[in-house]
């Protein structure tokens, strides 16, 4: 992969940008790479030196997009991104950079040797949803962490049916419940007790948040097949129920709206620079298995 | 105790209470008992051959309270007489029956029962929460299961900072924070897998709802404490966060906000008929610690 | 399949096998199969009407296996058969009977359903496991459902370093560390709180027992990697380290030792009479998301 | 508090220990108090330019006891020195120190302080167990942590029946059961899930380690009743169970055994230096709460 057109993505409105901007644009332009810099990302670090581009333009113009913010920036973009399968590249500009796994003041190094082809690549799944209702589907929407079903409300507990491939597996009374992929194993699905998948793993991850059983326990499921979570209680006329997509909201869910998750058509590819691992990661910024220490 | 005087409180608009609750007041008529049946309640079922009472009528007046529902009303009704200390005994006219512990088919033998004398007693502790905004009080209310704070919103989490008699415990990231009494230990907090205080022990647990930690692990403190939350983020706009007494919500909570909660000057007291066992309840009804089988 | 040749294998030393084993072998002749009896079932419980056959006889004639006892048995079959692949259909006349899952009063018809080709096929990986000592492999063996490296001993725990494809992932401190298949994650692995894993998953599970840090959590790994687990503290010398294939211990485990667990060669098929869920086993026979009830 | 008689314990067999030994004493010597040294502590480090004293005058002698060592060594002169109520105070020389909560380095300081009145004392109960077979007692021994029945073998579960004051609780297979004190809910009983008890709190917990029901759920109980745990299943023959006090081992136990827990006569009394929090201590040395970072 040779990446002959660069493009730049940062977090929406994040000031502070701007000069690591320009300083990656700039080692990319010194790589004789065209850069393209996002249109909302130019005005709003003032950076107008380089062509500007839409999220649109950059999928089927760009062979590498390098997105500078958080993890939810990274989330849109991939989620954006998905149809074109272009890589993607994170920098960390965030509270805890989990996805965009390379820190800011690594950047230009890292980007380098991304660009003499000190890289590693991989796809991860994602998730599609739908909210179907008497059998119209109301919405569809991609997911990269997890499509999340809960009670939007402020008390009491909605009921939840949920079916793999027309089976039913159980109900659940719970504040909601999340189909995470590997990727958001270590995301919202991990506070809920959820475990780790590694990213090659093969399997979504359900689990309950806050269930009423005392006898719940999260499942992989193989990622090849078709959920279905009917919402068959939904507690006080105040409380409701939202589905989530990542952390895009769809409320005002009724009575007996379906919510069918499967595997997206299109893989998000992301790309590392080598000898970046993923259990590092884990232990460094998750503080998984810390040892007590004297 | 004779309980000369006893009042019948019945769930706010449930439909079908009327037969059993005239079969109740029968029951302690023949005893020769003053029976007072609440005022909404007699509005509510159309029982109206008996005196009508307040609640507070029914603090200051009766010996026993009679409470028939299911857990939310007994939580109501508990929180409303805990000043009074007057005695309450559940029968289940709802879904779960965890602390409403007599099912309702039972109720005519199990009155007389404890009519005859054939009852324990036990004190449950309750807790009082406040909202204190710049050294101002804004509400205080009582809660016998917990008082919780959480996100009210859509995505995003809450930080609260955590101490107890002024000493720093932890922030936590998370969902939601619940104190709850060993009565509430029961509920809620149970989902978000605390463990479970006999009601005799003399402490509070505080167990966070879906925490950023991994090594989170709730904590029983001694009830004599007083602890302090205070909400140091907020997340975004939309999100906000609330507070809930028991079932009653406080939202609109701010950036700052300090939640005091304490154990209650008053405690309420329960009655239940000899041979009931709280460990069967919890095996009964929860199911816990049901093994495999073939 | 036709099944032309079938053989029938009981639990090691159950009293009472007999009747059933006898009209199990009575349903295969009525049907015109051959019916082999493993030859140490034949001995116990005096069924001699029929050809004997050894283990490995049975694996290289036969074209199914019905194994009669609990799970514990099935396991213990499961490695003899598994480089000869053939199909496995597990009779419950043990406690639980997870793996076999037809119950012994509904056996005939099951295994008359299954002859008239009412069965539904899949494969089960395993696990192959062995111990390497300065180099050299001491022992080799396979397992259904986990290898666990635990100490063996009173006091202490062990320390245990991790690695997957040479790359580290942490250390552990605990009582033992389970390495579950899909098959396993419904056995040890769930009493050390790991997740269930569909069948049809392609991973494996990492789980420890009682870990001193707070901050674990289990972890699902493709099951193309090759774990090496290495002993790096092995608490008192009183303690000691043990590693169990299923329920076979290899002891004495010495400070250094490195245990290599990867998927085995040969995967062991399952028959299964068609309509049984893996889903409802769940439920009916662990409980899996019991409600609460009143 | 003047503590004229002040007793050195140190951690049996502890190398390195004469230095700082010295040390402390002389720091005592100088401040005008008699120095007591454990007899085979100073055997062992060859400190003999003081009085030497067994254990048992240590406890009818000494106003206040240093121990230096680790966890292990405080439990055990905790239990010697139970039935005295002298004050402990612990130097940690081992790997965490959680309840030897005096950095070495510190020391000195740290003793001059407390000579100097700035201190705090706090009382922890402590366990009595006893092994009953027939009616015979066969065993009493004291725990300031915990009282753990478990499997000393390879492999199978044992059962055990509960009973609080005679009231049945629960059956549960698993690997083992732990009774902690509030001091032993930061110690192995945290390994096994159960949640933290502030030492202040009047109960013990009881903590299943790999329990066979999904629907397990710690439990925490008044101090003041009686324990009963019945082993009602032994597992195979090469199984076997055994119970720890603290970190003694008692073997051997027989199917119908019971072990009888409850609080004991006498209370540990530990003396800190003013300023030292138990919350601080979770949070630094148990990683409690510890926020993920980027």
């Amino acid at each position: 992969m040779h990446f002959s057109t660069v493009a730049l993505i940062g977090r929406y409105q994040d000031s502070g940008l701007d000069t690591p901007l320009r300083e990656l644009a700039a080692v990319l332009a010194n790589a004789n790479r065209k850069v393209l810099i996002e249109e909302e990302t130019a005005v709003n670090t003032g950076v107008n030196e380089f062509p500007t581009a839409s999220l649109d333009e950059i999928g089927s113009q760009a062979d590498l997009v390098i997105v500078m913010g958080g993890d939810g920036t990274m989330l849109g973009v991939a989620r954006e991104m998905a149809k074109y399968e272009v890589p993607l590249i994170g920098i960390n500009h965030g509270r805890l950079g989990f996805i965009t796994d390379i820190p800011i003041q690594n950047a230009q190094a890292a980007i380098q040797a991304v660009l003499g082809g000190q890289f590693t690549i991989e796809s991860r799944s994602l998730l599609e949803g739908s909210v179907v209702r008497d059998g119209q589907t109301l919405t569809t929407a991609l997911a990269l962490n997890d499509v999340v079903l809960n009670r939007s409300g402020r008390s009491g507990m909605i009921e939840i049916s949920v079916e793999l491939d027309d089976e039913f597996m159980y109900k659940q009374r719970a504040d909601g419940l999340i189909v995470a992929t590997p990727t958001g194993s270590t995301a919202y699905s991990l506070s809920a007790n959820g475990p780790i998948l590694h990213p090659s793993v093969n399997a979504f991850l359900l689990v309950p948040v806050a269930p009423q059983t005392l006898s719940n326990r999260p499942i992989a499921i193989p990622n090849t097949g078709t959920l279905k979570l009917t919402l068959t209680e939904i507690g006080r006329a105040e409380t409701g129920a939202s589905v989530h997509f990542d952390m895009q909201t769809w409320s005002n869910l009724q009575l007996g709206d379906q919510i069918i998750v499967k595997k997206a058509q299109h893989q998000t590819r992301f790309l590392h620079p080598k000898g970046l691992s993923f259990f590092s990661t884990l232990r460094k910024k998750l503080h998984w298995n810390i040892m007590p220490s004297s």
